[in-house]
């Protein structure tokens, strides 16, 4: 089964890549993207940056090690790992060559690493020698998964060996999560033991500390506290969700019903309190970390493209493992507004933080970005882990819109495709998220129980099927029967757009309310010289639609503020003045994945609202 | 006349140290704790930090150059050149062995520092040598007003003998001004023009451009445009205030009017869009700089104490040159609420950056603070800038309390002392800033002009002398007449407690209040396990006075907000609710000059205000 994970146990199983086939839709016109443009684009700006050619110049002369200068950061080799597993879901004909690269840069103990190879495990803080191996044995394992055993899969699992054999019995670990999740699922398609033992014991590990102390803080690598005993997540975001996934895989394997209600109360305080309106995760940019409880200033938040893939990929584990729909609530939400918005419409340059919030139109930067600020995508980053983090989660994209369970067939996300399961072979017709209407059409029928997601937004959805229709909640419409090929079943999700006003105590948001529409967030963008959104408050009036080029645009009722100032922006309470709506003008709202593809531009998603309720 | 700013023409003229003495009282209280306390600390610390060693290093034995590794950073000379400058204003008798050591290491062409002596003037950005020579050059102006020539005037002279020598006739400036503002001051007390002229070009050299870019950009060091171009602070807040007071200074004694109402601009609209409450300056952490317009968060706030010493000097610059009241009311507001708040009651321990809202306590930091966050005070920094800068500001902080001028004598500072001028002599008496009351007393008389600041938020003030009363407006109120021995003027400014409103768009601060009394901003603070103030809102009600240890002290309404949280913070706009305040709590503000001095604690100047205004 090709799935980017794949637990032996729990509520639901995914349908992978062979079950689920996408169709031109809202996704999978961006699977096509990416296997069309994006890995690519991947491939030829690592060789651009030298980040292959480290791979090469060890390979190619290893008495030779060190003579030319190594080219990228500490981390660079897990880039070119993310987009093997890229090539790897996409069956993509790069990879033989580009594995065989990897290859020849193995030591004869399975050792791989083009950074460290003459000064091995010499920094656990920062020198991520375990994150590499994980993010290499993840495309080892999509690769095992989708085509089998191979030169890549043999590279994988000698180096996974060396793991076992160098750390089983050490208290050590990585800097960086995402190991431990890599070795349950090579446990999980191999079936070797010592895989997912060694996993676990990555996972117990962290907290006793295991690593030194660092300016950041402890809290940084989550290594603060035991994972089963933390409250919340903290800390750098991606790797806080990469140890959370790690840890439910660790909690799925082991039947440690501790451990995986530790992660889900930890993912339900920080829901609540630590999660940007998109779904985007981290509020501080210096350490890429989450902030405190209601921190969540939209100018200032992170949001990073790669902690929107952890939170997806947890999403997908707590999902699997309890069923509870609140987890495919969140993965459609960071789908719609975080993953759809780093790449930039034609697939040739991403962004890296995601702010909900820019003021100034950025200054385009020439060739690779040092910064990871939010206000125009880049081709490529000094740190680049964004877009190979984008391009192996849309090839393996399909693995996440559906499952099967014992009570049946799940579709948790509503896209154009084909799904086959068990002898029963649907096809969805939508065009959401524009559209609420999902179609489900029976191709190859039987008896069955068919779910659907009804997100958590959707009051007054209703399903139809055999010529009736009913009413159906936030949670997952079920329709069972004997199906014929022909049947069709449909779902009709409200898409009225609505105003959402944010928590009282997030400070950064106070008096202000943000538009969404379906799970789509909107947010307001000025290009040229369309007055500056500082000067614009919105009225909490309802929105008009506008279809443009095939998406929903909307008009919000909006009052101009003089852009007269005083002499100091601060007035005694009595002397203040309310703005006049008494003749309004049109604010046009855009999907929020969908700006900075003008160029430079303001945006804001969170509107001031002059009549919101106080 | 011992003053740190002694321009030969403008409107108005400063009284110096000579002229006028402190009493016990605000400011008298914290220019003696400075004297016996905070001067020593600063040298005691930089003797364990090792900055005094390295000219000690250099000048025992020159030919061993390098041999000990240096400490501190590159700029660290200039720290003992502000402690030197502190030492001159109070004539502290510490002065003359420092300088000794200073001496020693000034090499024969009379260059001077101890970190680039074998590289000189090889990184212009980031060297800071012209810098260093400008605290130097500060340091011999204060020597030679308030004792004359001695060693250190001698290194003094010929450190800017050799600062004209080299880069007269070069196009290259430094990437932190300073040297301008001290050049022309050494104009002003030894009338050597090249030391002008020298200043001048500095000045006029920037934004040509003068420096290479870096990565903060180059707006960074204002390099991006020339002064006279611009039309707002921008960048690093400390470059940007010591900038425009060079070009200040330049200004007036070249007659330059063009280049004078360039800044009086640029202070005009930074005032009205990039100043925080307190007069605070900067809203960016990463490089200490000013935000865009209306970027003013109180969280982030950085507000270096440096910076609001640097906007202190500015505004004196600007007072002298235009008798505009308005830069007064300035320098008040950032005397009370920037320099009051940086050093703890006991004068031991600094805030580096002082932001309006702290969400949580900070852990407190053994020995020196690497970092320059405002949530505790330290006793000493990596980057220690600030300590010696409170001690030379408060030494000569006499200075920029009263000015003579055509229209007779103005006290700005309304603070216990006594002014001497042209056979005048005058007592301050006042609680000021608890008390209103402000009586000046004439100990010895004759015909003049007395002019008393009435500040900008004092609506409502009245003066009385010679058996009348009468209101006055804010601006000054003049009291004029043939004065005898025994004659008292009275001046009653309103103190009656004011809640702020912020301009609509700044973001940050939407749907709160807050709290000012006389020139002091107040703020809540919770110490130990009073409730997080993210769950309290206030009212917009008379704030109830009590006085406390001298200091007074206010009750505002609140309200709680409940402490549950749903599963998701952002609610649909027609299911949000008001929080109750049928039954309010006292909620106790202090000034916001004290908080942080009875522990880690929470703190928050903006108060989300339940019924403000909308």
């Amino acid at each position: 089964m090709a799935s980017p994970v794949l637990p032996s146990s729990g509520v639901l199983s995914p349908l992978g890549l062979d079950s689920v086939r996408l169709a031109p839709g809202f996704w999978g016109d961006r699977v096509a993207l990416n296997r069309e443009v994006i890995i690519a684009h991947c491939q030829e700006w690592m060789e651009r940056a030298g980040w292959i050619g480290n791979f090469r110049a060890l390979g190619e002369d290893p008495s030779r090690r060190g003579a030319r200068p190594r080219q990228g950061r500490e981390f660079s080799d897990s880039e070119i790992y993310k987009l093997l597993e890229a090539m790897a879901w996409a069956d993509h004909p790069a990879l033989p060559e580009l594995a065989a690269t990897v290859a020849r840069a193995q030591e004869e103990d399975g050792y791989l690493n083009t950074r460290w190879h003459d000064a091995r495990y010499t920094d656990f803080e920062w020198g991520h020698e375990l994150y590499c191996y994980g993010h290499l044995i993840q495309a080892g394992v999509a690769r095992l998964r989708v085509h089998g055993e191979d030169e890549l899969t043999e590279v994988v699992r000698r180096a996974a060996d060396h793991i076992c054999l160098r750390f089983m019995d050490t208290t050590e670990t990585c800097g960086h999560p995402v190991v431990e999740m890599a070795l349950v699922e090579l446990y999980r398609v191999t079936g070797v033991e010592r895989y997912l033992e060694m996993a676990r014991r990555f996972v117990e590990r962290r907290g006793a500390p295991a690593l030194d102390d660092i300016p950041f803080g402890r809290a940084y690598f989550q290594d603060d506290l035991p994972v089963r005993k933390a409250e919340v997540f903290r800390g750098h975001a991606v790797r806080a969700m990469y140890l959370a996934c790690g840890a439910v895989d660790v909690a799925v394997e082991t039947g440690d019903g501790e451990l995986l209600s530790a992660i889900e109360a930890q993912w339900q305080r920080t829901v609540a309190r630590r999660v940007h309106l998109t779904g985007g995760l981290g509020s501080h940019h210096s350490d890429e970390a989450f902030g405190e409880d209601f921190e969540l200033p939209p100018d200032r938040a992170y949001s990073e493209t790669c902690a929107g893939i952890g939170s997806l990929m947890l999403s997908q584990r707590l999902l699997l493992a309890t069923g509870d729909v609140r987890y495919a609530d969140l993965a459609e939400r960071t789908l719609f507004n975080v993953l759809a918005t780093a790449p930039a419409l034609d697939g040739r340059s991403f962004f890296y933080a995601n702010p909900l919030h820019v003021r100034v139109p950025a200054t385009p930067v020439e060739g690779i970005n040092q910064g990871a600020e939010g206000g125009l995508r880049s081709p490529w980053f000094t740190v680049s882990c964004c877009p190979n983090n984008i391009a192996r989660t849309y090839a393996s994209l399909a693995g996440y819109v559906a499952t099967a369970g014992a009570s049946g067939v799940q579709i948790h996300h509503h896209t154009p495709g084909e799904i086959r399961h068990d002898g029963l072979a649907l096809r969805v017709e939508t065009g959401y998220p524009w559209s609420g209407e999902v179609t489900v059409r029976v191709l190859e029928g039987g008896p069955a129980r068919i779910s659907l997601r009804v997100p958590s937004w959707a009051s007054g959805a209703q399903i139809s099927h055999g010529g009736a229709t009913r009413p159906v909640s936030p949670g997952y419409a079920v329709a069972e029967g004997e199906w014929g090929a022909g049947d069709e079943i449909r779902l009709d999700l409200p898409m009225t757009p609505r105003w959402t006003l944010p928590d009282r105590r997030v400070d950064a948001l106070r008096g202000c309310a943000a538009v969404e529409r379906g799970p789509v967030v909107y947010c307001a963008e000025s290009v040229g010289d369309v007055p500056a959104l500082a000067l614009v408050e919105a009225r909490v009036s309802p929105p008009v639609e506008h279809l443009v080029d095939g998406v929903v645009e909307l008009d919000v009722e909006s009052a101009r503020l003089s852009p007269e100032t005083g002499a100091w922006p601060y007035t005694p309470a009595q002397e203040t003045e309310s703005p006049d709506l008494s003749d309004p003008e049109p604010l046009r709202l855009v999907p929020y994945h969908r700006w900075g593809n003008r160029g430079p531009a303001t945006m804001r998603v969170w509107l001031p609202a002059t009549d919101r309720p106080v």
